[in-house]
């Protein structure tokens, strides 16, 4: 685990973007393939990363008052097929148990795509009245959905996520509902990820199977392309519907309730990584790095005294930033100071402190920046408490680099000639006026190579414009881009 | 999910425990049955129970150097074939996958019952040098194993669990490694959940299928019956040399590290239960409480003075508790203060403050202690900040309780007869010198009706004297119990 690998054994970003991802996803030690077709191993480093982005949004999920639970991974195929959209959508991708132990099922049983059809007929026996109302959980699981081409966090077989369930007296309540945890997502992406979002509702053709709608966000890629990092659901009383909920409201008249659902993958990991990497490996924002601060002891071997200097400098370094500070000192024997810096550049720690004798002879050691490489000497006095600024500070800057590739790359345009010119050089994201209907989408997709309607906009209208594709009067502006 | 349920609703525990224990479950909304055949759904109050005990035992597990991550649900059936007392022990109880879509897979894949099978195929790739060793990790997730006969929490097919895997250079490493998770497992069990445990190693017919031994760790049920609470297990080089997982030791030679594994499940939190409650309901121990302690004010409707006050002296708790003390009001509307205490005595909450006005006239309000019942009139001046040691004091009281069950329960016997004897007139946990040998076994099994060898103690030794079955000199003690 601890051998080390070069920089040459990552592929060149510029060259192959590709290559590069699946080869910083394996040599920083991130997840790694495995022998079941499509399924990922997450690695220690990699499902630290995780963790603590799963800790940042359950925290917001119940600080907005919601309460984590637990539903069963199987599904039987009679409840999954109540909702027959939902089930159109997902039976193609349904891994099917069939058999346990020696028997053979009476009815087979899907690992859960996702949750709506068991928790609507629970529900169906545990809502009997307005008083009952809202219901809102959450569950952190794992998913399974069968797909052909998979990628490494951005599209595996089995995958782990939040999926949140709520019911509501109202239309608009649950509307409410489907606004609040959306926001809830591009808090956690730009604020905790460092990733800026764009959020937007889905066009018909793309909102999740069973919805009335589906909101979104879309982060860029360093690419240029999009990445879709959460979507939230309005499902009306679609399922509510066809599962049989039932209350009583405050007239004694029988409802069926609103419902929503929302959920957030590790495949934002994998947009984490697009979004912020660089040649040297992965750049990852303090708030949810593993380790925040490497600091890297340099003394020659044949000098006692240095070697004595150095360590104590580095022990108090260790003492002084205190629990709050993730830090570590990189003491394993037989590396080069250079070999050591490759590897915490790659694992994309955001702070580098170098620790040496000569350094140390004027009080100072060596802190390097990650995320732009700035380099700075500083007093060794009182660095350990400096240290959480520093970190903030580097957050910020991360976040403003990934704004920057986002300001750059985006574009307006006004027809399909302008869209097509927009790519011409480069995947950007382009927003244009759009009316909405399947044949413009269509002609979107047509007119760019690979390129679609990622969402509509929240945070611009069209105010009758003309639509991109067919001139009439839009009301909405689509963000248009490749997408992972 | 606010409609109340009278006392009348549970059974009597002392006149059916096995009604009890499901009436309690259901009513205290921890969990409930599923369509699913077997499996479980968690609700909020049970789930944010296990997400205390796992959050313990997670900073327990890192605090011993394991990092945690995470390995695929499904498992390939050759992976699962490669050991093969592991396979026979396995194979009766799995879910089997055979379609992904439409499709028919070429090769089944199970749902993880345990994954030795797939971590081990993956470390043959990671394991290179006695440099990569130990490995210490550990996955928190969900297995599957297709049982005859479920109970909540208690054995259904689907439950979540930890299971810790480790590779080490030396068989003693490994046999302390085994050592110390099972202390972990006897620190949450005592310290947080409150319940003793005797620790020990499980008789060969019932370790662990290709384990050289386990160890496990046996709490005692209110009924006097033994629950398994969580198993350490020493693999030696049996799935190392299975799965080809080899290292290069310091002199150059080819090894195969020695292993562990050790898993801990939310069949503990039916031992919770089990150990803690009375005919009231749950009582649960305020480390891991979900609400640690619930104030009922009670005012007359036609008070508004008397009612303005009682708030205002609920409103001060909430704010004086702080946010290390899980207090909630319960303001509730259209509910009997009767009523209100039912429902929190059946949800086990630790301390409920009762805030009336005549009290208050007094400065007092009236705190009553779940685990004894023990009731005191208290200022309330200062009583949000005396709550921490109040919950200390709760937490010590249900552990000296059980400790006391555990002590009047627990027999020691020198034959047979004696073993009869004890279980006459109520389960107990019997303790006496015994051999290991199968006959002498099977003969315990066959003495007293559903009685078993848990296991062999950790802190007990015969020093020769006769086996209870057969007289022959015999090293172990043995406790003997009826088992969940």
């Amino acid at each position: 685990m601890t051998r080390e690998h070069s920089l040459s054994q990552i592929a060149s970003k510029s060259e192959d973007f590709d290559r590069w991802y699946v080869d910083v996803v394996r040599r920083a030690e991130l997840a790694d393939y495995t022998p079941v077709r499509g399924c990922m191993v997450i690695r220690p480093y990699g499902y630290a990363l995780w963790e603590r982005t799963r800790d940042a949004l359950d925290a917001m999920i119940k600080r907005t008052g919601h309460e984590n639970m637990y539903f069963p991974l199987l599904i039987p195929e009679s409840y999954l097929a109540k909702e027959a959209e939902h089930v159109e959508g997902f039976a193609p991708e349904v891994a099917w148990v069939t058999h346990g132990g020696d028997k053979e099922l009476d009815e087979r049983l899907a690992i859960r795509p996702t949750s709506e059809t068991i928790i609507c007929s629970m529900y169906a026996d545990w809502i009997h009245s307005w008083r009952d109302l809202p219901v809102l959980i959450n569950q952190w699981v794992n998913v399974c959905r069968w797909e052909k081409r998979t990628r490494l966090f951005l599209r595996t077989t089995e995958f782990l996520w939040q999926e949140g369930h709520t019911f509501h007296a109202t239309d608009e309540e649950a509307a409410a509902e489907v606004d609040t945890m959306l926001e809830c997502y591009r808090e956690l992406a730009e604020d905790w990820l460092a990733m800026p979002v764009i959020k937007g509702r889905k066009t018909e053709s793309e909102r999740f199977a069973g919805a009335r709608y589906t909101l979104s966000i879309e982060a860029m890629m360093s690419d240029g392309w999009a990445l879709q990092a959460g979507t939230s659901h309005h499902l009306a009383q679609n399922f509510t519907t066809a599962y049989g909920i039932k209350y009583t409201d405050r007239t004694n008249t029988e409802q069926h309730p609103f419902q929503t659902s929302w959920g957030l993958s590790t495949r934002i990991i994998g947009g984490l990584i697009m979004a912020h990497g660089d040649e040297a490996g992965l750049i990852i924002p303090p708030r949810v790095a593993p380790i925040q601060v490497a600091v890297v002891p340099i003394a020659r071997s044949n000098d006692d005294d240095a070697a004595r200097l150095v360590e104590d400098a580095c022990a108090r370094l260790e003492r002084e930033a205190g629990p709050d500070v993730r830090l570590r000192v990189d003491r394993r024997e037989g590396l080069r100071p250079g070999d050591k810096f490759a590897h915490w550049e790659l694992r994309g720690v955001p702070l580098r402190i170098t620790v040496g004798a000569r350094d140390l002879g004027d009080g100072q050691v060596t802190v390097v920046r990650r995320v732009d490489g700035g380099q700075t000497l500083e007093p060794l006095e009182g660095l350990g408490a400096r240290l959480p600024d520093m970190l903030a500070a580097a957050q910020v800057a991360t976040r403003a680099r990934a704004q920057r590739l986002l300001d750059e790359r985006s574009v307006d345009v006004s027809s399909l000639d302008e869209l097509i010119a927009a790519f011409a050089e480069r995947a950007v994201f382009a927003s244009g006026p759009f009316c909405n209907l399947d044949e413009c989408e269509a002609a979107v997709k047509a007119a760019v190579h690979a390129a679609t309607v990622r969402n509509l906009r929240a945070d611009r209208t069209a105010d009758g414009a003309p639509c991109i594709a067919c001139g009439r009067p839009a009301e909405d502006v689509a963000l248009i881009a490749r997408a992972y």
